[in-house]
């Protein structure tokens, strides 16, 4: 149970820097201030776990309760917000990061953990024969902080438009849905939040898109 | 009480594909994928039951707990797709369906249905003498799939601009909650839908509007 | 204990009113129709304390339990909408007033208010010792109605532009967790809203602005 919840606690940890980055990102990238790259990142990072919990009726959400995981992802903006500001004076290779790839490294990594531990949270809370209900709040749970980053930053949601993203938590969660009957669960979530992960970059790799299908060919109004 | 439970069932189902659609159509004028267009469809079916009931503390949300609802909405947004797939390919009569029009009809149908669904409920809680707060909870549940489709689809909400929309539902409330205390519940329910559903289609056949107010004529900055 | 009750009920109702006006204001610019004028005032006026409340527990929220809060937000912006209207026939001085200034002096109070009215609940609810919760609710309340607000009219949420605003906030709401401790409550409460209006509206006057940090030079794709 010791090494169990240690498994979760970094496991979270991970997640929470990986989308605080993401989110402080997206901020730059939208010009926004320094106060507005923090609360991105923040919202980023920790707003999956609070529509999971308002949800599943836990409040307040566990993040208000321990303020370990929004510090962590204030923390991470601030390192950001560090490495922007330094890397326009440093001339080193460094500054050739391809920055739009971390970006999407750093997204996937927090889709699959966050999306098997919103499941996880929904079998804690009795749910477990639930599959149906443990998919959706585990999507919910691993895309939420990225749909609130987008509702903030004023786009249309980047899931929503970019293929395989929530199709690659959806596969996860039902992975761990089986998996967890069979082994440990935190190898079970382990593997699962590892398949996201593979799915996701194999499919921006390879380009794998969603067909969009529309109704007509006249211009919006 | 079994009848009763059944046109409560009936008129949900509908309520559900409707909104379901309207999303879905929002979704490919917007030109998001697949997965997109059946979030914003199911968003639109159960996301303003899932604010109604969040506001009234009663979690987890409804349709959290019976996969139904959401799967007839993903089920008509699926055949919305096809039929999309399918129209252009068919040179038949069908083609010239002028879907904005489907879209106000889907749309009004939606909006009283589930307007006087969320006053019920409100009821069910044992709010049934505040009729404030039943008229807030109905027009919200009847408009809040669609606020929360039309943020996600990156739009100003229809429901602020076009017109007699919200006001049918606070019409249709109003009548709702007064007709309640005289005749049998179902009949209320569905004469008050009705009622939303005739004010908001005669509204946008004849077009009236709400006056727009603004404060000055300088452009905005 | 019922003088202190009072003041809570002043300052809200001032708070409601002043919230209220932003959300007109910000609907008239966006040339919103009547009824989406009343609803971004409400927004703006009760969104962010319904926001603390659900993220508290506390259901259904309070604003929803007695209407006046809401009527309150609604008259206000019934009179901003009279004000408008008749403005452009009143050829007098008052034709001449700064309706940005003006904005933005509502924005303050509200911002100042609620706040401190945040902060004050989630002590009232049992978590006065963790500043950081208090803090975090505080700023939320404060700035939640303005972001709903922001979300709803399609733009990017000003607190996360405009600098000195979520900051004076957090100022406001730490210097009230370290008065509430040495001087009565309600006098606490008056003086930490004063910081924060004080410091908003300095940071205005004097364009005090938090830095942006960009991650390249490159064009947004």
């Amino acid at each position: 149970m010791e090494v169990f919840d240690q498994i979760i606690f970094i496991i979270e940890s991970i997640g929470t820097v990986t989308f605080a980055v993401s989110g402080a990102l997206v901020a730059m990238e939208r010009r926004l201030d320094l106060f507005g790259t923090f609360v991105l990142a923040a919202t980023t990072a920790v707003g999956g776990g609070i529509v999971r919990d308002i949800i599943l009726g836990q409040t307040p959400p566990k993040v208000f309760q321990t303020p370990y995981y929004l510090t962590l992802a204030l923390a991470a903006a601030g390192v950001m917000i560090l490495v922007a500001v330094l890397r326009g004076r440093w001339r080193g290779p460094r500054a050739k990061i391809n920055f739009s790839a971390l970006m999407t490294v750093c997204d996937a990594l927090g889709l699959g953990i966050f999306a098997v531990l919103g499941a996880n949270t929904a079998v804690t809370a009795g749910f477990g024969d639930n599959i149906f209900l443990m998919t959706f709040v585990g999507v919910l749970t691993g895309s939420g902080g990225g749909i609130l980053r987008d509702l903030l930053a004023d786009r249309t949601p980047v899931v929503l438009q970019t293929d395989i993203y929530a199709v690659a938590a959806i596969i996860g969660t039902l992975f761990y849905s089986y998996l967890r009957r069979t082994i440990h669960e935190s190898a079970a979530m382990l593997l699962a939040a590892g398949l996201i992960v593979a799915v996701r970059l194999v499919s921006v790799r390879l380009r794998w898109r969603l067909p969009v299908v529309s109704l007509s060919r006249r211009e919006e109004p």
